[in-house]
């Protein structure tokens, strides 16, 4: 059996039987993914899915960066190269080196995930290793050849409410339109993730204002018509479902500059020949922009700071971005996030939901930040702590300084389709576990954490992202 | 019923079993409090509590910090306004409203403190919440009008052995000399706290250290005079019963100047236009000259870094200080108090006691400093640790390096009267549970245990503190 | 009984029993030191011990550090001091001291470790303490003299497979020699630790080199004759049992210059006058070219960064290194590694093991760095971390990220000798604890956990030390 009914509930017997009736009440809930990466027209075409290496190991990086570390090469995985050069192209010899390597999952989420997936969805109940591979490998590929493997077919399988993709403002939401007008009933929205024509460090930043220009018909040669043509998408995202924002910033700096320094600094970004630290103010710069812009029209902002991407040049070259290569690096919110707090911390009717790579700021930066100025909230564990232990550790850092009512929620924020319901199935049981530890421990009663577990797994996420 | 016989010790059977042996021989033990913020006031004029308002919502940050938070507006909760603006002053009004969000403190310390209050005080054993709002607020407020429940009748209730509260170089401790004065037998004590005329960017710095000058006769033109100052006032203050200083500065940073330095320094900050650095110079270097009177005049000297106090510029502007918008920051022990600890760290005789608002300096710097120098002690877990995980991993980081006796016991560091013998319980039972679970993993025989849990609710801070 | 059979296993009876079965099977496994500070004239000469006071006390830094904390003075422990001013010499009043401060240790990791070599080798089973220490003196005394009790009979005794000493590029590894001339079947290599002539900081570094000059003779004048030198040693080194280095640097900060800046700064630093920058941009320099040296000879390399060596001037002054006084702090990583891993990070034949003293990198920094670069694995909990909890908290922090076959296996880093099998049963129990609470939790199946045990315990050490 590959996975067990009371999986992540506590060990102690009293303790468990509390969490186990928290979780019987939560875990048909429909899912809420707020945010995520899923590929729009994965719903909008409604095509099989390829093969069982092109479902769960080739776009996936938390698989292969593991099978990397230790060795694997990534062309033996199929990972296509930026030149084209030739990479391994034979799905079942994909799988079979996954699957000989599966044992270095142990112990990590992503090896729950993909067991999740094995045996809810391909009622697989051996262990993968080298010896199942190819029975694993024939039951996928069957499976996905039929038509109720297709992504709808799942969509509603996995009881999903609502899913949020991720785009570009340059993004012409041709899927979503795809999916509206279809006729079928499945809820996918947008959210609008402007770093490629914010960020002046982003691959093609110049080129991709000249096309917001272009879209938007607002002059962008000004800092005044640049943030026009950003109100144009944002109320274009919107009328395709968008209900957030997304900012991917190397760090959480803000900045709240005067016209005059704004418009200055924006000509200077335009000559796509920023120092390092024009650039940083500059996403500062926006950041503070576009929590204006969502007091007006209304769109969740969300801030994920701290990752340093592509820390292995080597990888980049050859295989481009995210290919597991992002690192984390330490975080400050109390000082970067100043400027911005300053003029709208204290909005009531603006909502900012931070996340974090860097732990040490729950407690000591993030739970009393959240825990004090009405526009912030905070977001799940994130990422590498998309996982029991960091989900505990976000629960037991937070909750004391912050409470429950400070947080949104879990989001899975991944690309991988099949892990989805697995994922926020880990959540619920963690949470569900905390609170049966906090009723063990007499700090919460039994009906209020009934009425929390509600809370974490479906009403908090609905209403912190207004869906 | 509010509050559970068993709350807080460990789920699992046996290891809650030796827990609550160990608690039972802790739990009636008198209330040492050498850290703390209550109101001399009370003791020395023993009038009643206004109202259940104004004893449990308007004053405490704790509480109106997390409403705040969540969209309600201070003025609603009858906070006072700098410049006096109406807020509302109707404490049963204020009440329903704190009654209405009860929830938003579920799983914090707050909650725990408050239904001890309202459990042990006043008998209330519904939960607090818009329903019961009415029913709290008459049974508190009839309460508060009997003899029983003044200042000192609750402090002999509360078992208290001894409290310090905290007073400025400039207060005169008439408070204090009407309670000697009195004949009441309550031990309440001072401490002094010199921020006031020791941090350059303390409101009215210049005419503070003037008024020192005048209060105590010394030459307050030259840093030598200021010193003196210094000493007669910690004279003055060792005179009414304090045992310790207190020093709130913004980083842990210490400085050893040499003579003329410090003298040409001291010129600068008292011209009230000192940079950020010579400010902060100033503050580093005070700290050393107060370890050396300490050296000199026996007082413990306690050092609490790491508050960016006022990171809310319009709620400062509109409702004053503290009002839950100090925000703690990454902090640094290991380079900041070297030039401290290159002079005085191997004195035997001085005792300084570290708070950190940065949990990752316990394990990573403040174990290991405390684990080696004669004159370093750590202080309990502190402010937004001040709660069952804070404690716990205060514990756990803290142990093993510098074992329990480099560790000063608790305090309550509070201005909330009524919340100290629910904050005190709670270190009890925190403290006895991690013992429990040294004996069951055997790390720890239970007389040994026993002898620690007594150190740890009593011993410890009565000796650290030299009370 | 001074240690009970199921000490550092979980509380809860069905995730003990679980955690029995696991370390059933490891506990008696041989022991794999591969990195540690024992002494190999102790095996070479194989001469008694002389005295508990000698074998416990005077070398142990844990130990009288926390003595120390506590106002003991050093003198009264018999530490020597520099000038050879006067110390306790009878060995009878050190360890009376000792015992008498016994209960300083309760709660610590040194405090287990005693008590494990106490009752395993001197069959003792009261409590050390002022009234035992005769009894214990005597008794230790008795068995020091016994042939059993000689360093060899220990070793044997101990199950220890191989270990490793920690040797200077200077050192002419004369006992090693002994030892293997001697025709005794055990296993003892050394390791390569260059800091002496690596780290311009360190005591005599220009003379060292012009040591390091005359043993090989190279022409240390130039960087590249410098660089030759190391490779001569590495390979004496590598012929008497060597398989890694080891660098303890005070921060992880790497370089990766062309040869004219290198050989500029090599000239810079032989002067004996760098500045800190020069020192440090020197020592990152160097291992990168340390690591370019391992992908040729196959060495493990081993950085150990982070630690403030001789924080405490005065003590440093009067009894020299290594005396209680090295002080964690922040360590980064992510920035730090990149010119080495820009270079090096792919390489699949290399192998860098990280260490750190700064926790908050493990979920941060090294899991997701080590989880993703070919060319690193981590080492285990370190130092002040080698301890319960911090072996616990190491798990959870990497294991989610980077799985377990980055990691390396335990080892014991100790110049105390009876402390190496408490110090290994020690990581066994905590690691089957873990496991257990995994198989317990149904994120691993039991045969799994099972096969872990053995990995972690003895197969990976093996594997990764290349032993």
């Amino acid at each position: 059996m590959l996975i067990h009914e009371d999986r992540l509930l506590p060990a102690d017997p009293a303790t468990r039987a509390v969490a186990r009736r928290l979780y019987d009440t939560v875990k048909a809930l429909p899912i809420i993914s707020p945010h995520g990466h899923t590929d729009p027209s994965w719903y909008a075409e409604n095509q099989p899915f390829p093969n069982p290496a092109q479902l769960f190991v080739v776009p996936d990086h938390y698989v292969f960066r593991m099978l990397y570390s230790q060795g694997v090469r990534l062309e033996d995985l199929g990972v296509p190269t930026v030149d084209g050069a030739a990479v391994e192209t034979d799905p079942r010899a994909i799988w079979r080196r996954f699957a000989g390597h599966y044992h270095l999952f142990r112990g990590t989420p992503t090896r729950m995930w993909l067991d999740h997936a094995f045996a809810t969805l391909f009622d697989l109940d051996q262990r993968l290793s080298a010896v199942t591979a190819d029975l694993y490998y024939d039951r996928i590929a069957e499976r996905l050849a039929r038509p109720d493997y297709r992504p709808r077919a799942l969509f509603d399988r996995f009881n999903i409410e609502v899913i949020a993709t991720t785009e570009s403002p340059l993004d012409e939401l041709r899927h979503h339109r795809t999916i509206r007008e279809s006729g079928w009933a499945g809820r996918v929205i947008t959210a609008y993730r402007p770093d490629p024509v914010v960020d002046p460090d982003f691959a093609g930043f110049v080129a991709n204002i000249d096309a917001l220009g272009t879209l938007t018909g607002c002059d962008v040669t000004t800092f005044s018509g640049y943030l026009e043509a950003h109100r144009a998408r944002r109320a274009f995202f919107k009328a395709h479902g968008a209900t957030s924002t997304d900012h991917g910033h190397p760090t959480a700096l803000t900045a709240d500059l005067g016209p005059v320094e704004a418009e200055a600094l924006y000509h200077v970004v335009r000559t796509g020949r920023a120092t390092a630290s024009e650039a940083e103010l500059f996403r500062a710069q926006m950041l503070t922009e576009m929590a204006a812009m969502s007091l007006d029209d209304g769109l969740v902002m969300q801030i994920h700071p701290g990752s340093m991407r592509n820390h292995n040049p080597a990888l980049l070259a050859r295989f481009g971005r995210d290919k597991g290569a992002d690192i984390p690096t330490r975080t400050d919110y109390v000082h970067a996030l100043k400027p911005l707090l300053d003029r709208f911390g204290n909005e009531r009717d603006l909502s900012i939901i931070l996340f974090t790579l860097d732990e040490t700021a729950y407690s000591r930066e993030l739970a009393p930040l959240a825990g004090h100025y009405p526009a912030l909230k905070l977001g799940p564990a994130w990422w590498f702590y998309d996982s029991p232990e960091g989900m505990r550790r976000y629960r037991e850092l937070v909750t004391e300084t912050a409470g429950f009512y400070n947080t949104v929620g879990f989001n899975d924020d991944t690309r991988a389709f099949p892990s989805i319901p697995a994922r926020h199935d880990v959540a619920r049981r963690v949470d569900c576990g905390y609170l049966a530890e906090l009723v063990m421990t007499h700090r919460l009663d039994e009906d209020e954490a009934q009425e929390l577990a509600h809370d974490l797994a479906y009403g908090l996420a609905k209403a912190a992202y207004r869906l």
